[in-house]
């Protein structure tokens, strides 16, 4: 599937989901849409071998052809930005799917939902939940499979990525891996999964449970975690995710520098160490859990040394091996995890 | 409002919802339907002065007239039971209004939805929320009111009678005093509220902010709360309301004896004082807190001087002044609150 992306003055620091199917989708990325940007092309601002060197464009109309647009940008909310109007509605005027992971749904707009009707395309919102989710029976350990949890000190963080990475370095090793995406990103890549913070409340944990369940035994099973449990709007979707698949082992992912919850600059986040010892506090009553390793988004260090020692420092407040998985290598805590 | 309430096999120790609307309703209730205790009346269950002692009968046909139904029993899971059917069937072949509190939806039922219509009468699911909920702002601390959020060990402990009996009993000191309805019990008694438990879980803290900052400036605000912090199934929607409410003060609820989760019985409760520290250590955060009082329902205990024991071991278990506000009075936890 050719696809492009839309990731309007967002591209790429606050794109995580263009970002993540860069990085680990399977589709051909033709060009992503980022009006700031318009002229460059991608590697510019991700210069990684597995990311294709596609144009950024400003909108569809200068886009080569492809197949489905995604919305690859989610604001605070889920809301859908006007100023994206004329390109969803350009990739449907030229036949194209579009994919959106947004509270926000395309299906429910008069104007989109007439226009995918007329040219024959799709709108797929996979942020949409079945909605025959049931409440937890807290029997996600039954599951034969080490499941490790990625958890974050805040949103953005690069839980999916650790999630994403971790699976990879295990398959090297020869383990039997798998992922359960939780949100749209992960989604988006995988092709299966449920939007957890799209879930109703009472079936949030259940939501999780019954994706642990659905992908079964393996050596280990990476779930994808959401939000941040001291987050002052999501610690809901987290509490949900974090009692719904009863890790046995916590990757704790923070980015280094961040001191506030982004968006909500008056919350401090806990120092590392006690925002550690809160996960695991707060998991034991259910499943007993450990922070086994950790995972810093270093990308705002210019210096490797730095961010070496920005990763050490981090290791030890912690009190568990990390890395950064972009950076470096993520096999460098997979040993504690599996 | 003359109103019958289906209680079937469950009243009156599992019919929570119907025992809140006896308690505390303004609603006349005309009879209490439970076909194991036909022929019995209320006050038999229930010897509380401000409890009517109307007849509990086996279904509608029995009853006297009445104006509504209301479902006064939710199931783990909040489904419908086959075996009420005939009666809600019943009420409004009546013309009588149907009121529930379920995840299911009365208004989805293809038979009452048509039964309604033919008989002008309402369908009210109060467990619907509204459809324009939003992220939380974390901003419940700006409004002029100390907030008190009643949270519990478990689900049924008696949060919401909490928040009913302190409000009572702040009035009878003179101060002007709320209760922010969370639930369905909460919502049928008062009127208004959201079912938080049904919200989507990214919007989860922003429907409790928005009641909050709804119910306004007063001497002092009571929440109810929901679900439990270490509740293997419900932890999502009680993380919630605790940082949506951003309370000041926390009431820890619990049944005197419960000694594992109602439902879940292979999960231990953490022992009451272990319980306090991780909400007070989850709530800090966002909000700084202090389980400053507990509530120790003692039902379940014959003699009144084996309850003040009980009570007087919980409250020194959490090291704040304890009460059982049914068995006692609310208003000697009140200090400490206000």
């Amino acid at each position: 599937m050719r696809v492009a992306i839309l990731a309007h003055e967002q591209f790429p620091e606050r794109a995580k989901t263009a970002v993540g199917v860069l990085r680990y989708g399977d589709q051909e990325v033709v060009a992503v849409l980022d009006r700031d940007r318009a002229g460059d092309s991608i590697r510019e601002y991700l210069d990684e071998p597995r990311i294709p060197n596609a144009p950024i464009v400003a909108g569809v109309e200068d886009a080569p052809e492809f197949d489905a647009l995604i919305v690859g940008i989610a604001p605070i909310g889920g809301g859908f930005e006007a100023s994206w109007r004329p390109d969803v509605r350009g990739a449907l005027e030229r036949g194209c799917d579009v994919y959106a992971g947004l509270h926000y749904q395309l299906n429910e707009d008069e104007e989109f939902a007439r226009l995918a009707a007329e040219h024959d395309c799709e709108l797929v919102d996979v942020r949409d939940p079945p909605d025959d989710l049931t409440v937890s029976e807290a029997r996600a350990r039954e599951v034969d499979a080490t499941v490790v949890l990625a958890v974050g000190t805040d949103c953005s963080t690069g839980k999916m990525t650790a999630a994403m990475e971790l699976r990879e370095a295990a398959r090297e090793e020869g383990l039997d891996a798998a992922v359960v995406p939780t949100g749209q990103t992960g989604i988006l890549i995988e092709g299966w999964g449920i939007a957890v913070d799209r879930t109703i409340s009472d079936f949030t944990a259940g939501a999780v449970e019954r994706m642990v369940q659905a992908v079964g035994d393996h050596d280990v099973v990476f779930v994808e975690g959401q939000g941040a449990l001291a987050h002052p709007a999501y610690s809901a979707v987290t509490a949900g995710i974090v009692h719904g698949s009863m890790p046995e082992k916590l990757v704790l992912c923070h980015e280094a520098g961040r001191q506030a919850v982004h968006g909500y600059e008056s919350f401090s986040l806990p120092p590392a160490e006690e925002y550690a010892a809160l996960y695991e506090r707060f998991a034991d009553p259910v499943a007993e859990s450990a922070v086994a390793a950790g995972m810093l988004n270093t990308s705002g260090i210019d210096d490797d040394q730095q961010a070496r020692e920005a990763i050490e420092s981090y290791a030890e407040a912690i009190d568990a091996p990390a890395t950064d998985p972009i950076r470096f290598e993520a096999s460098a805590v997979l040993d504690t995890l599996v």
